[in-house]
């Protein structure tokens, strides 16, 4: 007799646990039915300021398999249909067709939730109002598209200084946009420590984005026609013609909740390492509804990026089907841009290796891209932490030009191998004059980060 | 009363470890003398075939400290000044001032030698014409861009498909010349497998390098000036304006020979951790002169490279001047291009794994460096190798377009930290549309390898 699996979401988790639970398994043997509340299925939610911003062309291009090609695979997937209930005991869920209305139980022996993320609106005056944007779904991407378009003015204010706030402020320069970037942070980009914020802050000016830094949004305000006209701090006034929100997200976990499933202190969905919820046999969590572990800290995290999202679907899929694998955390790694500048970060900032009582040394270095006589060579700083005594590698924030991003990579593998900063001075990382100087720039933070703590005893 | 440190040998090795040393000791503790036999000192030899390509301006640029700048801080640096011996026993080494041909014996309490490695010269008849040149110093360099202007052609022929040979290839094209490669091998570059070996192949082909495989070189050919005129296969005759060996180098340890020192079975100097020569407590070597453990084969291996010897010399400068560190290996790390492609590699290929025992399973595959939507992505291909049964990590190799190269460093850590392929599944490497698809290439040959592992039961 066949089992069925049920999937709530359509998006990386959901459908990568399907796909790769349908590889492992015939429509004979396991039947798949998914739903999904948008029009889209396993999209690329990170590109979508890559599309606004003109870089790329279609929607479809954000698209990794339509709907139809999930259907092809004998998935079936329901777009625009959303569920409104998980009946645990009962084993089965109700949904519901946001088209026609009506309402379905449908019975399960495998649950997924893949639920993900739902943005943050602070509850402003006036943050309803047309012109006002999130960026969180393909839908409301089209919707500020067509915003645009229909009501084309020049004056964007982006609200939050993280990495949708910093892309968006890139996607509307593009288009043609004056652009504000309000922020209630000390510095833009509260993932980093502030003076490496700052660096991010300085590029952003010298980019022509303006940065209003400690100003918290008090109101939208609206114009005659309904349609917002301004955001309003408690200093100042900025007039706008369109409004993008990239002010966080939290895990959407109503469903979840209401089911009595343990959520942790970001309201996450909890998971044993097979992305197995805690207690719940035949129930897995994944994507941006969940918690995860951070390996550096050995805290619960909230970190919802596309990246995790696919992992946790490949290890849901793997473990549904009858295979085994696990997700064993993150070392909280993030890379972005602004125009040309690159921003990347690893492991713990300043204030987390606080918060979790590690006492730490922290250097920062300034070095190059490439050699610094080969053209094209570009700055870039690197801050590294590291923990006293021991000299463990804790973090490493990078800011700089083409190439400075992905050198963060390396820091999360040494993280992830709980390196020291000694250990990682003798990393055989490749060098040649126009990919690197001869010591790499995070060899070189390594080393000095190295010497701090040999002074520090 | 001080003591008194030589150094043999002015460049990366030998003068990171004087100033490392000299930071460490002032003049009044620490003596410092050092021997160059060239013009020049701590000089970038890699970024040669740039300065003769014309990306680097002038040779001043690749020379990061010249002897003046090294004398002012107290080093006393003798450059144009052989050593012709070294006297172990006496604690005294002989040199020849090679301008006024002179003879001196110099004492020591400590002893650096940094000699470096010499060209592979084959014995063929014409090696030695004019027109013939090798690129290993920054002499040689200028020697071939003044025969570059003094007798200007259009057909140049490189003798070996190695980095050198690969990167002087791109050099001569971008001076205008119809360039021919000529190796031995079966591919170019044999520190790939053959089938990565091929894509270079085809990539060159692509840029106008005609590149002839399994052609070894039995003649230069001269003109009745005595200038070269054309190199001769056993097969064929290519016309050849100005001929450039890239054939390879082997430790130049002729004076640690005669002076009984330990060498291994590629003819370099061995060492203990701290770079001390083994046996011997007041004698330390570093740089292309010595033979390093491989970590990942677990054996002594030539590796002259630039990014070592830097590291030789901080490590030997620590222990000279009192303090401590060591060089606990390399994983066999190389990264270089050839016009706009990008070729890494890290760690074992087939041949070497089998070379010491190991059986293995290797993947390839396709990826991209970008998103697959985000304009400039580039295909990408990795091959991964990882020892059956246990699933480590033994070697990967990348060949491709833009962001290709440095993400072998991933690689390169996770070797150290002898991490296996499943395990590198999970890493958590940095993700947004501009740097990365949303499963990093180096995680899909991971994902790939870990499945071959598993069916290899």
């Amino acid at each position: 007799m066949s089992e069925r699996l049920v999937v709530i979401g359509g998006d990386a988790a959901g459908m990568s646990a399907a796909s790769q639970a349908r590889r492992l398994k015939g429509p004979d043997e396991l039947e798949i039915v998914a739903f999904e509340r948008g029009h889209f299925s396993s999209y690329s939610a990170c590109g979508i300021p890559y599309w606004v911003g003109g870089d790329v062309a279609a929607r479809g291009e954000l698209i990794a398999r339509s709907p139809e090609e999930h259907r092809a695979r004998d998935i079936d997937l329901r777009t625009r249909t959303e569920v409104t209930e998980i009946d645990l005991p009962g084993q089965r869920v109700r949904s519901r067709d946001l088209e026609a209305g009506t309402e379905t139980w449908t019975g399960f022996d495998k649950l997924v939730i893949a639920t993900g993320a739902r943005p943050l609106r602070p509850p402003l005056p006036g943050i309803d109002a047309p012109g006002v944007h999130g960026v969180q779904t393909l839908d409301d991407g089209q919707a500020l598209l067509d915003s645009l378009s229909a009501a084309p003015g020049r004056r964007a204010v982006v609200v939050g200084a993280g990495y949708i706030g910093v892309e968006m402020a890139e996607a509307l320069l593009s288009r043609g946009y004056e652009v504000t970037v309000l922020t209630r942070g000390e510095q833009p980009m509260a993932t980093l420590d502030p003076d490496m914020g700052r660096l991010v802050h300085r590029a952003m000016d010298g980019l022509g984005i303006r940065t209003v830094v400690s100003a918290p949004v008090t109101k939208i305000l609206t114009g005659s026609d309904g349609r917002v006209r301004a955001v309003a701090t408690e200093a100042d006034e900025y007039p706008a013609d369109v409004v993008v929100l990239g002010t966080g997200v939290e895990p959407e976990t109503s469903l979840a909740r209401a089911a009595g499933l343990p959520l942790g202190a970001y309201g996450g969905l909890l998971t044993d390492l097979s992305m197995r919820v805690r207690g719940h046999g035949n129930v897995w969590a994944g994507g941006d509804c969940v918690e995860v572990l951070d390996l550096v800290s050995g805290r619960e995290r909230h970190v919802p990026l596309g990246t995790h999202a696919n992992k946790h679907g490949q290890v849901i899929g793997a473990n549904v089907g009858g295979g085994y694998a696990t997700f064993p955390g993150v070392v909280g790694t993030a890379v972005s841009k602004v125009c040309d500048l690159e921003i990347a970060r690893t492991g713990l900032r300043e204030k987390d290796a606080r918060e979790v009582g590690l006492r730490f040394t922290a250097v920062t270095v300034e070095s190059t891209s490439r050699a610094g006589y080969y053209p094209g060579a570009a700055p870039m700083t690197v801050k590294m932490l590291a923990e006293r005594r021991t000299g463990r590698l804790l973090g490493v924030q990078i800011v700089g030009r083409e190439g400075a991003a992905k050198r963060v990579d390396v820091a999360a593998v040494a993280l992830t191998a709980r390196m020291t900063v000694e250990e990682m001075t003798a990393l055989d990382l490749g060098y040649a004059p126009p990919f690197s100087p001869v010591w790499d720039p995070v060899l070189i933070a390594a080393r000095k980060a190295a010497g701090a703590v040999r002074a520090a005893g």
